[in-house]
């Protein structure tokens, strides 16, 4: 069996940074080898750094607990210690640091938001848009770097309505899209939303999110134009983006409206039949099925279908003609797995069975 | 001081007919003098009657507690013992009874769904559409009925934006609505949603809430032909309707477009400046200001917005371009109050005020 | 390999029932052949009786879906198609049919509280009593039975703590225990727990639950005497019983004095070093540990610790000086898994290891 | 009328802070005149102090928007615009300024926990040790103080069963308690507890909490001796504190045994006759009976019976025997009213009627 590839975390304190090294736990290909994080967590363990706030169900893997935490700006050591790294980093911290990783030979699979738009840089679902990773020596090329790039993961908000609609624009041409989402708690963080603002009740606006699900997928749906991505505008987005209380999984109220209007049993069976790159190569951590569709009336639901597939499914429900535009649905995806830890994981995936890492 | 009117309830053990209850309690023209239920409260106490199962904060009003449960059929002692009914009764037994009661004189304020669509009963939200009152003659000699008559009262669902759609509809010409609710757990009565299925969790259908917001905002904002209400087809809704693990209060995420597209500066100043006959008849349950509009970023919200103005208060914010309809903004009112008894109430003291009682 | 036993599942479409099926699916000794239910499910398949409240987020396993429900009168049947049967019937019908199986030659494991204080009716948790299964054949004799006989498990709110407690009475004599339980919703079944009575509340009181949680434990640290068990009653327990906002899991809050007064190291050497006949024996659903004490200030907390060692293990912490009894700590065990269907499994496997199936 | 007395608030801008605006809203007594906090706030008005944090659900009070907030060090200017402060201070900065209030001839009621125990300051409840304020001259004597003087508010984890044990105590002789609390996350302050570790949880540790609960009480049932308290040590108090979902209320599960057994009417009729030194003077914000007893089985509960006589009353129910100790009970408080800045101003209004004021 082929030696892993070391992995460095970016911001491995944070709960990003903890679920990434959470579900690496056992990977048949990935080894954290490496974490860093701020000035206050550089030089302890990983176990003392994160002492008192390690948020994950499973306990600290053994491989990582006494792993030393680097500071965020040692390069050189991380281009020792490891092959590539996924960065948890806040958005300020990103924008500082991504490109130095990237430009000192280490490919970088980001969470943040700061390069998501950055013209050059695939944003990438890779049962969606994998080809975007072509984008890549073109990258390397316009920036000068030899080994690394970076590539980013869009914003969770999205996911559980993403591939769908992609099948449909690809097929139907999709033109208008509203779409309401039901939000959980750890999509902010820890320690993110404080209990008294959210118990028994509804807070119907996220900073930046509608903006983010408006935005972003018109690039994940755009074609690579030379040395820059063209955003698809052919079709528009209204977001409504709401935080619940619910710990994991966003839900999504989807009404959509196609340049030709498909019947019901041509959505289904789209959906239902569609395999991605990510399953023909059988990547460890694509879902056999990257869409369930449920026949429930009453489905999908956030505490039961948000773990389906080992949290990388998505699962939607409730196809039905809509008054206004021509057919609406309800999609749930787990966000911190495949919105966030388990999505990246699946884009380094990908970069290696394609030979990028 | 004239004499208060004496006042039934039908359904009196159920949620909706304690919350009447609760509600009436000291109000200035109306006294529960009479309380009917199923043959099994029947010839209790209506203490005795709900014991272990008084749902409401405030404990049962003195002049209720002994009052004798009558049961439902006896509707020659209800004649004798008030002067008109709130039925709080549900769906299929309120379609055997309510008309017997009206045909034997008494007045039905109702907040079941039997008589929404029937032809010539008014459906009514006494901002928007207290002249549809004027049925009511029409109704008793279409019936050959002297004295009783049906008047109803629309779902909880659509309250937190019935309202402020319809004062878009008359100055702009509405056209389009998509809708995602968030509906609490008490629009559901009790026992109601299960404990384990909405924690933690959204279940995304609530059974016949979508076509009820879909279909009867068209009656609401229809006009009297006759002896029949003629729906309002010029516009489209189209509804999601969620249940999530909040108590009391329903919130709407709403897009809507008009015929003639408004300002975003016309649409503040028209809710913000309505008044409506509830509130010119200065009616004792009235909300000062039925449409609140909050400028933060992150109102309404569920648990701190409810109970504006006693409840009564439908509290409004978020107004922002749309990419795909023309605006967006969320709605929120009590379901409880507005959305259910307290709305009954309003209606009633309209009904008084223009001489219906 | 052997052959599995055939496994039947009385009261097999209640919440209990179904935790039984999606606990046994895989089982490498049991296999669920049989179900059986209320006359309005016979006859139905198991999927069709349970379309709409299959509670378990795992789907129904597929050997069971098309398993045709008979009804609980039909034991002639039941004889031919299992081995022994697991009741999860409620405590009135346990009360007419358990017995009824048992004399039919049907090993009875019982959740329901009807045989719990029978005389000749062993209480079983495998890791501390299971020499009290040596009962069994003295029941049989003294009721004429063949093959059958009745084995019950007891109730979940005293699983957190009577290990750890019988672990100290028989080395230091327990004396006196005043214990606070945090009881999960799930424990009630389903529907249960109205949402409406428990969001943003705590219910203290659980009908039944103190008496059971005070009085059980002095049967399962009792001793066989002839052909009935002799209660140890040297020891007292007062228990407060509440019902919590959480969806599983049973946190006990215990203070307790014993004899002679154990030190610190003592009791958590013994908790720690603790291995039990389901242990030696290896029984597939033994936890390996049967108890984890944590040394964290905070711990154990109901969310993140239920679920330790597939639901089976108990968590312990915070042991510390009590100023009015010895010591204190806190306890916690997952309801409806150690403190149900995983606890009945459990029982079966031992009655099988020790020859009893 | 008199003239109001003008009240300052020290560390305005925080959650307890804001309870105090809040509640004083309309008082007939005090009138909040002066705001103070820390640097970031100083200059601005409240009102763009809290801007996006005020968390209470009546809006800002008018008379309190548009009050400067002051720096805490700015004493010279707190003395030209109130007559006395309440302190919302967190206890390192109490620690720092209390007392130099004090000695600036400023009277201090306190929240913190910094001054508890100091030996010359009274800790007060108002209808359990009134008679604490007599220590008032004593202080100030002791330290040279002309105006000024400290008084604080015990912690809001005894609250609802302080009272109750109180008056048992001076009739019967406490001995023995076993308490567990179950407190809302309001007990936190804000942000508090992250929404993250709490919902569909229990989290059995709150810091320092238990040794507040077991140590305030010796001094709340102490006497003067001189110049400072005498503890009460001739009874002993157990305490496990935990953190549930709940948004307010803290409830009580209390175990205890006296040294001369009362009955169980003895005990209710104590409870139920008892008036207190508030409800003699007729306080403003005295409830008006300070224990409210339940009958019914399943009573108090945390949602339903916190906000009893405007959140000051504590409910008490479920008075049985206790198999260890005698006797058992269930004890309900609100904890930011009664708990905090209710329990202040009571504090506030006895020491005006007893004219230390």
């Amino acid at each position: 069996m082929a030696k892993k590839l070391r992995v460095g975390i970016l911001g491995a304190t944070g709960m990003v940074g903890q679920q990434y090294i959470s579900l690496l736990e056992g990977h048949p290909w990935f080894e954290v080898t490496y974490v860093a994080a701020s000035p206050q967590s550089a030089g302890k363990t990983y176990m003392e750094a994160v002492a008192g706030r390690w948020h994950m169900q499973k306990d600290i893997p053994q491989n990582v607990m006494s792993l030393k935490v680097s500071p965020i700006d040692d390069i050189v050591q991380a281009k020792k210690q490891c092959d590539f790294v996924f960065s948890a980093l806040d958005t300020p911290v990103a924008k500082e640091w991504e490109e130095k990783y990237a430009a000192a030979g280490l490919p970088v699979v980001s969470n943040a938001s700061t390069h998501r738009h950055t013209p050059d840089v695939p944003m990438v679902i890779p049962e969606v848009n994998p080809h975007h990773l072509e984008m890549v020596p073109g990258q390397q090329k316009g920036r000068g770097w030899k080994e690394g790039f970076i590539v980013v993961k869009p914003n969770c908000s999205i996911q559980s309505y993403m591939l769908p609609l992609a099948l449909l624009h690809r097929r139907y041409g999709l033109r208008s899209v509203v779409v309401t989402t039901m939000q959980s708690i750890s999509g902010a963080g820890h320690p993110g939303v404080a209990s008294y603002d959210i118990m028994d009740n509804v807070i119907p606006y996220i900073r930046g999110e509608e903006r983010k699900s408006e935005y972003e997928p018109q690039k994940i749906l755009g074609t690579i134009k030379g040395d820059k991505f063209a955003y698809d505008e052919s079709f528009a987005i209204s977001a409504h983006c709401n935080r619940v209380p619910t710990i994991d999984g966003h839900m999504a109220c989807v009404s959509f409206s196609c340049a030709k209007k498909p019947s019901r049993e041509e959505i289904i069976s789209l959906w239902k039949s569609f395999r991605g790159v990510p399953q023909d190569l059988k990547l460890p951590y694509a879902p056999e099925k990257p869409i369930i569709y449920r026949e429930e009336e009453n489905r999908p639901q956030t505490r039961l279908d948000r773990d389906t597939d080992k949290g990388m499914a998505v699962t939607l429900g409730r196809l039905r003609e809509d008054p206004v535009l021509q057919w609406k649905f309800v999609g749930l995806s787990h966000n911190t797995i495949r919105g966030a830890a388990g999505g990246g994981i699946l884009i380094a995936e990908l970069l290696k069975a394609k030979k990028y890492l």
